[in-house]
This record gives C-alpha cells, sequence and structure tokens, in this order.
C-alpha cells in the first residue's frame, strides 16, 4: 500500500507520489502549497511551482524566496480572470501554461508539481477537465506529487485526486477586492 | 484601517499584526503555517516557531528546511497527546511551551510567531484559554502576527483571531494511526 511505504525512501525510490488539492473559499490553498514546498525542500525534493493566475512581474514573498533557494517557479498569468480585459489572450495563456507544465511533469525531473489557481481554468473554460486527466493518468510518472490549488474545484478533480481538502472561509480581515497585506497575502 | 496599511511597510512600521488561526480536521493546518513562514522569509520578516506537540527529535523536513535558514524552532512536546504516558507530565511541558511563547511574543522581536498545533493545550485543558487570551490582549506588540494551529479551536480562539480558516477533510489517503509519507506528512 502508498501509505505504507518505508519513510526512508526518496520519492525516486518510492514511486507513490501524491496528488493532493486545496480547494474551497478561505485563505490557505496557496499558503499550504508553499508550505509542502517548504517541507519537501528540506527533504532536497527537486520542486517545480506553476502558477496560471499570478503574474511574474508581481513582487512577492514567496517568489522572493523561491529565487534565494533555487526552487524553479513559473508565475505565467496575467492577474486574476475579473481583471482581464481580452478573455481570449488570458484562455492562450493557461493553454501555454498547461503545456509548460505537461513538459515538466513528463520530464520526470521533478518529485513535487505545483499547480497553482489551475481550478479556474477549468471553471473558465480554458482547459478541458477530462482531457487534463486523461493526459495525467497516462503521463504522470509515479514518483511525482502534483498540488492542485484554487476555488471551486470541480468533481472529476476532487475524484481524480489522493487528498482533498476545503479550505473554508470562518473570518478573514480582507474584503474581496481590497489588497492583502505584505508578508501575509503575498 | 489595518488592511489598507501600505504595503511597502515593514511589520515595525504598519504595526498592524495578525491572529491567523488555521483549524479543522483536515491537512493543510501546519503546512500552511509553514507555507506563512517561507513567504514572510522572503520578506526578512524575524520569524519564530514554536510547536506544542511535535518532538524535537523527529526527523522532519521543516526542520531541516529552518536549520538551513537560520529560523528559530522550538518544537517542545513528547509527540501526540494519546501516546502520553504522562498526562501530568504533558501537561508541564504544554505550559513550559506557553511561557516560551510569552517570552518570544513579549520581546518585540519578531514579526510572525508560529503556535504550532496551540489549540490541543486547550482542549485538554493544560492551559487556560480565557488566561492566554488575555495576556495576548495586553503584551502581543501590535507588529507581531501569530499564526494558532490544530483542530478543535475553541470558540473564543475564534472570535479572538482576526483570520479564521476551517480545513474540512474531504479525502486523505492516510487512515488516522498510520504513518504519514516523508516529504508530504512531515
Amino acid at each position: 500500500m502508498a501509505n505504507q511505504a518505508p519513510d526512508n525512501l526518496s520519492p525516486q525510490e518510492d514511486r507513490t507520489g501524491l496528488v493532493m488539492l486545496y480547494t474551497g473559499q478561505g485563505k490557505g490553498k496557496t499558503t499550504a502549497a508553499l508550505g509542502a514546498v517548504f517541507r519537501a525542500w528540506g527533504w532536497d525534493w527537486r520542486l517545480c511551482v506553476i502558477q496560471f493566475i499570478k503574474c511574474p512581474s508581481d513582487d512577492r514573498g514567496e517568489v522572493r524566496a523561491a529565487q534565494r533557494l533555487g526552487i524553479e517557479w513559473h508565475a505565467l498569468g496575467d492577474g486574476f480572470t475579473w481583471a482581464s480585459e481580452d478573455l481570449e489572450a488570458t484562455a492562450a495563456r493557461a493553454r501555454d501554461t498547461w503545456r509548460l507544465a505537461q513538459e515538466k511533469i513528463e520530464s520526470g525531473a521533478y518529485d513535487l508539481v505545483v499547480l497553482d489557481e489551475m481550478t479556474y481554468a477549468f471553471t473558465n473554460g480554458w482547459l478541458d477537465l477530462d482531457g487534463v486527466l486523461e493526459w495525467l493518468d497516462r503521463h504522470r510518472p509515479r514518483h511525482t506529487s502534483l498540488i492542485v490549488t484554487g476555488r471551486n474545484a470541480p468533481e472529476g478533480l476532487v475524484e481524480f485526486a489522493d487528498l482533498v481538502t476545503d479550505m473554508v472561509n470562518v473570518k478573514h480581515p480582507f474584503g474581496q477586492g481590497l489588497a492583502g497585506r505584505r508578508g501575509i497575502e503575498f
């Protein structure tokens, strides 16, 4: 059983990568993915973070941290979808981001690939869920774990994932649309 | 308003530290706290992680990462509470851990202090919730943010916190009591 793999094996040896999904309306989805990166970095896992929505130009603590640590990081979005002025360009960008993710996953060169805010590519119709899951079924190396984040994960993705946490917002100091604070939100 | 503080200020300048609470049965609570540490480290925040339950002897990825990065880390527990053979010693340990946390918080020397799995100290009766909250109200410097994690956060703590996420377990590959996997669970 995958969950009884000896804990002294590297991902390449135990070959039981998991697909993890952090969804829901509450704060903590991307933050938990970052925590998983932090933990796995402590074990020298080979890491790749791919962000579907966040812009490359944003100055964020996690990007600064990743740069210092030499963690591979691709922020390929154009900001939040509701701010997009050219939806076709945004959709094309999401498809390009998925093509990069495919290349990284298929390469077998990573133990953990984070697909941050990927759910929005499904909910906005930029990517076909069935096509993505079928591709992952065939091409994801068994040692490569994935973390997918984003609100409103489609049911098929929940079924596909091995671990799913729904982050429920109980209390949040920032209203939607208001900027968050440095060090806390970005 | 705290949530409109200019984002180019350091925690010492904007003095609007938040109290954040990650609770619930699902995976992601401690992981999100680690992600917050990762992000804040990218902004050179002064960090302190205090763990109420985890043992100092456990070999964990997050501890390895923190050691490499020079992040202050105190794991002062004796393992999960249900494994404790001497409940009075466990309770005394939790009170010692809180005393250390008080010292660190009160010092003003940190921008973020993580109180990992502290909720168990309340649910097990090792610490008095009202006393802790009253102390925090008086002694927490305004620039110092806190993150508290753990299941079953008491109602008073939820009210006290500025941000609360309830992590709901939708699907989890490890049954309770089964060991998790290196790089994923620890």
